[in-house]
């Protein structure tokens, strides 16, 4: 008992801790984008994060945890159980926390998929467009992808392994972002004779202070999928978590530095962000030093990949497809090559965890957004994304009474 | 021993979430009014929060908390108890935390009372006058209203339930709120022609970031008045609290995109903040359907209310009232309603409740702003208003260095 | 068992705090100061933490740890231990919290000192010079003088007691800016005619933010360094640090107010921080009006001494030698008159504690930065200083896409 409480205190901060991490998203997707653009970015934050935690309630963690089924697809049935008649609730159910702190911690890291999205689109989407798309991702393909691995289904039984999801949530998340770019198109402006130009953000400060809170994030993100408080793996997991996320970030300064002459603190700050997502499939199975090894080499990812991405014409506003595809999946084939699981069989595993999961979100995606396209469009009219998002589809501008003062 | 530690580790991290709280209030508040009037309510906030703590550990503590009394009013000495002389505390003192605890936890939820009615008043009332009413709210009125029912009193044996405060915190600014804001008239150019006018924040981003915080804090708010770490209860109250938060959003923004047409930012947040409310006297009473109910009512209430306040000509400018008294006493009579307690003998002391806070605060808000009013005043000079309280009050500006680049 | 892990939750979270602090930093350091150098402070920012995490793991925990030693420099060798081959970690490290979590605690305190003089040297030094002093300083110097005491060296032999490092942190980071403030000299335009004049910040509620995040932080700064979740001295402690900020920020007010006839807010922050810190040295020594002392004495400290410095001709932008050096040294003696250790032989064992962190920070800042302003210089160009070093050393700037709207 002594035992379920602290645990369960410890999944009940991490919990928290990750909801918070959406105001880390938010603040770094409108720090990197327009001003104009910036309500509408604010405004699919906040749906996600309400609408992800109603429809996980309501479908998405019984697809997520059917119990028994067949490894592709189950559902234990709608909505969550109630509590027990004499008030209290099913303390047996586990013992590192409560079925309640289950579905919360749970369904925290459902919206995650749909933010990743949210930073990749932005500035051109139809807000229409991505609320269904939000909806459905959500609330059906993210949970029952998950129940591939984490709901016991065919992934987790061929020895795949992702600890808190660099593959289930940051993949999951960066291939509906590419795919959704691909669909959408770049935004006006963003390439001239066929090169890349630099739409740059309106507030660095919040984007810097978004990856901050998205580092503290994942102490929860990564610390509560320890799913109890045991201390040596939760502090080893809080150890390299923190490590790879330094690294990633010296790495990609170092690198960009390198490259263009210049100390450029978006691309430390993705660095870091990579180094984070890196570590995330396997930072329970790390030593410091692997731990660094993989956030390093995450960092590095990161300077390439923006400026490839880049040539392929694909136009990612604030480089998530960089940080939460590449990165994603480097970190979940890393766990075949550093740390306590290295070894061939196990690199298989993961690459047919990253294959699998590719193949469902590409698929998934792509239809979704095929049927928005040609139905009642995905793409704001040009007039729209010239003159801002905020002003069309929300009636409002970010910072109305704005004003400078005399110098 | 292990229990008391673990339950006192939650009541801890409880108290550091409230008290992070008051950057949601500070944020959401300098957010959704205008630059001129942004240092006037930063001051503010840091004075609630530093003289509320003071306050609190001078009287309030134990105006709250008298031990045995007449259920009215009672007042067990000055200051807090002193560490035993070996250094260390009484541990005996409660099993669920320490004294301290006690005391931090409670003298973290006094400031907020003040903080709502902070909202309300923004923009035209005199620095000194608010002082001095919040110096009396939060060091006297809160404490002794509290002790009503958290201190054992008259109403706690009357059967009244009020977990964690829609009704004790919430409905205790929110009617010092509205009583100021009939005092204090108006901003200048709000009504024109009868017809209420919007003016505009000057900073959505931050508005937004303090709801997210407000909405984290609500963790520590509701987790933290299980009054110990009780696996079941906290977890299911943090369940309760998310879902009614996100339900409130969705059905202000349903509600307020169909009167409106329009996706309104501002009023899914207030929809939030309401759920957040709504939910708090019953957290621990509700099941999740419960819970959506009472946010989704919670979010409906709001789009009326804000529209209601107008039409009566109060001038709320960040919607404290709607979310703050409607919501808290919507939630005080929904556990009469809904969850293990309802019933109409419930319903009928959640009444008796709501009455008597109804009472206590309007009076004596009325009592202490009459007296400034007739006195010192309790509003800025027309000039002052227009040109912005933080020049007059402050001699300084929010953004004094801000400069645009060239594009 | 059940201790450890309880023990264990609260410094992982504790740590978790301490690492959030660096986002208070960061906005409290970019609010005061103009927005040219904006991006160049969060550069610096995420620099430290970055690179100070890697240098502890490289050097820093063996050297501030060493293990028996003379007791004034020891070293235990590169690099963290490893897992155990099982997988596991010694859990019998210590009953308070397992040696990653040990690490990663007084990681996140590194980091600290060389913030410290971030804010004091803004807006002119290089920042390849900032970057070679930080790993110097973060790397070698920081551990090597904490091994004094923390490290069980002969200063805590001596009895010098110092419980969260208003010493061993603040005074060793504020050591090191008022040499660095006088070697760089003092900003353009800062001192006419001998009179010092105002410069203004540029984004005063994201500074105030950063007081709010840094006194939360404290929640784990010093409720950490119980070194366990003991649940009378952390919350005496938690109560003691709060009380003493507010303390500090309601006289500092008051002082100012009475001096300047001015409601000034960041006099109002800064005095909220000076309490933090002179609190730091024996948050867990004292009564709760013992700390309200403490806090009222720094804040009236902190008034005087940011006079006090302009007058010295010392230009330190964000007050950071006021605050952290002048309350640091206050708060160490104060542990000699108020709490549990006061007396004369205690008070003479904190001088010397005092003395001893004053000569060896002063002189190996000093080296440090003398041989970089002989060689590669630690000052920016004349121009470069006017047109700020965000788009000299960086290339971009903070505020890119921020615009104005039609009034």
């Amino acid at each position: 008992m002594e035992l379920l409480t602290t645990n369960n205190v410890w999944m009940m901060i991490c919990t928290a801790l990750v909801f918070f991490m959406h105001l880390g998203f938010a603040f770094l997707e409108i720090g990197l984008t327009r001003q104009k653009n910036t309500i509408n970015i604010l405004f699919k934050n906040i749906f996600i994060i309400t609408t992800g935690l109603l429809l996980y309630c309501l479908v998405g963690f019984n697809l997520m945890y059917p119990g028994e089924f067949n490894g592709f697809l189950g559902f234990a049935g709608f909505g969550l159980d109630a509590p027990l008649a004499d008030g209290t609730l099913d303390l047996a159910y586990n013992e590192g926390y409560t079925y309640w702190t289950d579905f919360l911690f749970q369904g925290m890291f459902a919206a995650t998929a749909a933010t990743i999205v949210s930073g990749a689109v932005a500035e051109r989407m139809k807000i229409g467009s991505f609320m269904i798309f939000t909806i459905i991702y959500v609330g059906l393909i993210y949970p029952i992808a998950g129940s591939w691995k984490w709901g016991g289904g065919f992934l987790d039984k061929l020895g795949f392994y992702d600890f808190a999801g660099s593959t289930l949530v940051h993949s999951v998340g960066g291939w509906a972002a590419i795919v959704a770019v691909w669909l959408l198109g770049s935004r006006i402006g963003k390439f001239r004779d066929g090169k890349p130009q630099a739409i740059t953000g309106h507030n660095i400060p919040l984007a810097t202070a978004g990856v901050i809170i998205l580092w503290l994030g994942w102490f929860g993100f990564n610390g509560g999928s320890v799913l109890s408080a045991d201390p040596g793996l939760t502090s080893l997991t809080l150890v390299t978590t923190c490590l790879s996320a330094a690294a990633g970030g010296v790495v990609s300064l170092l690198v960009s530095s390198v490259l263009y002459k210049n100390l450029d603190l978006t691309m430390f700050l993705n660095g870091i962000l990579g180094g984070l997502v890196g570590i995330t499939a396997g930072a329970d199975q790390m030593s410091p030093t692997d731990a660094i090894l993989i956030g390093s080499v995450a960092g590095a990812f990161i300077v390439f990949a923006v400026s490839f991405i880049d040539r392929l014409k694909l136009d990612d506003p604030v480089g998530a497809i960089a940080v939460h595809l590449v990165c994603g999946i480097w970190g979940t084939l890393a766990v075949g090559i550093f740390g306590a699981l290295a070894g061939w069989n196990q690199f298989l595993s993961q690459l047919a965890g990253v294959a699998s999961y590719a193949v469902i979100c590409i698929i998934s995606t792509f239809i979704i957004l095929f049927i928005l396209k040609k139905t009642i469009g995905i793409r704001v009219s040009e007039r729209e994304e010239l003159e801002g998002l905020d002003s069309h589809e929300h009636g409002m501008n970010a910072y109305p009474d704005f004003r400078l003062n005399e110098h």
